[in-house]
């Protein structure tokens, strides 16, 4: 009995984010991922790993040990621990406790507790902001509906790139930089890409032809997943412009329908 | 009752620009704007400094002391002196006087004065420019509807850019120019934006593999903030064009509609 | 009669991807084109082709025999074998097998055998992904018919960088790597496109004022075929959901919709 | 008589495509055009100019002279030879021949006779390409009409530009390459417009930071052009997208209009 109203006075700090208890629960959360984070990445500046690196570990050991603490605490006041363990936020909350614990064993992986960033994503639910989650399942909705429109385009971008690549390495060769045809093909990445490091550029006029193409097409190519996804999200739009008949309460009815589009009577 | 008037003439002449010598007044405010901000790029110049520097220096603090002169006579001719002060533009007004003083016991902190160019944004009142004013306000609005979808997308990639600079801190480390995760995140930063510095580029293999997927995943996510604010300025448009007719009460008539487009009544 | 039913278990096999066998034989065939295309990759790698060099060479000859084998049992099962060998696949197939026959003749040209991607693109066949066929139908559709604007605003394009490349090559001179036009019209593609390796940069103040132009058209520029490619994507939706009713002829219904929604009769 | 006749002869070759002996002329010319701009490019190989210098020269110097006699031809056989001097063709067709007769004093300016691609848009006069030339109409019309919000986009990224570039010189200082404001302010549009050449790059944490945030804010700001324009196309295309009406011939009713919405009466 004791057991049972432990786990959901637990739950309620926990989980939920509307009392008031559970609120500062979240919002200490939030701040000791950030903080966390921020050590990490100070540890991994030199100098201050010289001067601070002790002081470090030892704020990194601490925080992994309350959220290790928290993560048995999650599993414990959580109905079904099955499906909390393995939903998203519960691979994350693992993910987050793990790297240092590795760090025992293969050197520097605990940078990798970086990826305790992802908990942050929880603040959308502190805020209570449901119109950011609303804009966020937007976005994913027009990418999911484009889904199929982007792997055809991937497809094609990587067919372009390993070929130019080929070609590259042929033209140019060892000398400008283009050692294998792997190298190559990162160079035609970066190019297409148009992010241009210039680690590794063309010397010769045929290679610079050759270039010059990759790069108009890169250029042109920009325009496609811009069309695929506005295209989607202004159709996402649309649906979500709803007219619910009154009759058989069909949903999704453009403005300018007189009739159900279902049942034929009129709106 | 003099110095009602007085007021009244200045208000005149400093805030409004639809009399004539309230229109004189902006121009040459302008020209001087102008004139101060070329002349602080000028004296940075090393050879123009050297050679021009007391010319520099001389006609910036005569400006300034005018510009200071504007700014208390601003405050003394209009009728709520905080509610200026406060302003946007008050604010532009005190921030354009402020670095040259400041110069006197902090060095080179006077080449901030370009911050004057923020006033230039009065152009489009002096030309009487509404259709400007409303082009920017489209903008604005566009831009805050879209505020949600930019911070959820302003998450992500930052999440993304953590994460990618920890991984290639430690696929990389300090040999290829990523000294630090700080480091590492910058690089990340220069890569997913498509600017690509080259300064610091990966060497390994594992490295540019990392790297090439950073690359693919922002070429695809520009399509994200330009899909949003695109979406968001059709919209924008759409709900500038509601006129209703006063019959049938159809809406959405073209600005150029005299008629209804649905019942032909007079609109 | 024997021939004419081994052609025809020959085309069921090789052609058709709806049979079990055929399935089973597209699936061999994509795993053979990536494994042949992987090694041709690794062979480049210098350490790589030290080591395993006459096994790659090997491999590449065995697939290169199996892969004109099955060129010309395709030949031989096709009805009309002329269509197929002029048509696009048939030209990929052969171009997939040549490169290693010339390697004979031209020393490293087997390394264009890479080409053979372009036979991946039947894997949307195998999948049965009529979906993204569609898909990429939607996007070829749209290209099509944004051709003209296209081809419009490449020249216009080129006649810029035509003509940057001319004035920096004057401004500049080879002292900054601008040793001639052809060179500086390569380095005006690599500004406007954004890509920007920075292996050939402006040094003079003139040079960089037309340069900072230059990036500013081209940043501008980017927005054309965006929104060319854009509003033409939103066309071939519109008009590939174009359903009238048979009653009222009202056309434009959605795919979801039953009844006309003017009229409200069935569709 | 006859030098009406002449007149009326040279103006039917010259400047009209539709008779065969019309057209032949105009390919003739794009034909020289290109070649001439060919050889300018050849001669400014330095290999090139060595061996045919002399050869290059001579070619350039005959071409120059039949346009130059063209351009006389043109103004002596059109009705209003001063409309066309000052004509947009007028001014390139002269444009096109001066550099020569200026490379006779001023050395090298004969580079400069590449702006005779100019000459190259004839091309869609000649090929009839009535749908090109409406091609770029309708892009013209879109730019035209988003004229004012790209102004004041523009005023904005100069705005952004001159204060950063200001501020990274203070920051960042001669050592890294900021060496003054206005080549702090080139290296704030090479990386606000993503070109990101690397010849000038910050070297501090702050330097780094603020850079970082300049990169985020250009990539954001790429959508703002890519959206005016769009939406603009959009609006230009269902502008187009004329019904007229039969009673007043009032155009551009939208699709789903019943009466026309000037006069009134039934579409």
């Amino acid at each position: 009995m004791q057991d049972k109203k432990l786990k959901y006075i637990l739950h309620s700090i926990i989980f939920e984010a509307d009392t008031r208890i559970g609120k500062v629960f979240d919002i200490v959360l939030l701040v000791t991922i950030t903080f966390s984070v921020v050590i990490v990445m100070l540890n991994s500046v030199y100098e201050l790993h010289l001067k601070f690196g002790d002081l470090f570990l030892t704020l990194e050991w601490i925080i992994t040990v309350i959220f290790t603490l928290e993560y048995f605490l999650r599993i414990y006041s959580v109905k079904r621990p099955l499906k909390y363990i393995f939903s998203f936020y519960g691979i994350i909350d693992l993910l987050s406790i793990l790297p240092t614990y590795i760090s025992l064993f293969v050197v520097d992986t605990h940078f990798l507790i970086v990826i305790r960033m992802l908990r942050l994503m929880r603040i959308f639910r502190v805020l209570k902001l449901v119109r950011y989650v609303n804009a966020s399942n937007t976005l994913l909705v027009a990418l999911r509906s484009s889904r199929r429109k982007i792997i055809v385009f991937l497809e094609v971008v990587i067919i372009i790139v390993v070929i130019t690549g080929a070609l590259m390495y042929l033209v140019e060769g060892p000398e400008s930089g283009f050692t294998s045809i792997p190298k190559s093909i990162y160079w035609a990445i970066v190019t297409i890409t148009t992010v241009g490091y210039g680690d590794i550029a063309p010397q010769t006029i045929l290679g610079q032809t050759i270039a010059s193409m990759l790069m108009i097409v890169g250029f042109a190519i920009i325009a496609v997943p811009t069309s695929i996804i506005g295209s989607e999200l202004v159709k996402v739009k649309s649906r979500s412009n709803t007219r619910v008949c009154s009759d058989c309460e069909y949903p999704s009815h453009d403005d300018d329908a007189i009739c159900c589009k279902k049942c034929g009577s009129k709106l």
